[in-house]
């Protein structure tokens, strides 16, 4: 496994652009909607992972009710496996939950599913997967 | 740039520790205590980044004040650098408070620094360059 990428929650999107791209010394390399989710993502390629900023869009949005309760900061960490259908029989036969146990599809071309924080040290762990464009 | 590590503060390492060999699916590579922080770490290689696990030891522990205020969970991500001195003028000449002024000993065989979470969105972002043995 790999980390593909670490999610970061932000209350203003296009300000938080604006500070990575300071602080990491480069533009943004994508952008894209997630309209089921609520959430408008910018991607940053940094070596072989990358950093993904997570605005909220809409009145029913994750990452609104997440900001509005926890604050702006790390949101969840990525990583990248070959085959998400057996990883996820992997980790339940090991006695993890599964927030979603159908694997779904998020942005950046990829199947995902997510560990609940509570069996992983109060981590969102993401599982992902690449898929076809 | 490249992310170095993830640092995850936990509650109980040696629980941890397993929880993490487990959804990793693979044995942690380093132990290393850091005295002068109050922290045990435990790292995992996962592709050109670690994950890195964080318990404290002793009372006045960094990460037993965080996990008793915030609880477990994500508590920050260091990227890699080639020239800390270099890349901490940059980062104040753009107006980025930096919490430690002089690069200090960390884990790991690094020269750390952090920039202050209220200029990075909420993230504690550490900057990392490697040093000799």
């Amino acid at each position: 496994m790999r980390i593909d990428h670490i999610g970061i929650a932000v209350k203003d999107l296009e300000q938080a652009v604006e500070t990575f791209e300071a602080i990491l010394n480069k533009p943004c390399d994508k952008r894209e909607t997630v309209e089921s989710e609520g959430v408008e993502t910018v991607f940053f390629q940094t070596g072989e992972s990358k950093v993904e900023l997570l605005g909220a869009i809409g009145e029913d949005s994750v990452i609104r009710n997440y900001v509005d309760k926890r604050g702006e900061g790390l949101h969840h960490v990525a990583f990248e496996v070959e085959d998400l259908e057996a990883e996820l029989v992997r980790l339940q036969a090991r006695g993890f939950r599964i927030l979603n146990e159908k694997p779904k599809r998020g942005a950046d071309n990829k199947l995902i599913a997510f560990v609940h924080p509570k069996d992983a040290n109060g981590v969102l762990l993401e599982l992902c997967q690449t898929i076809g464009k």
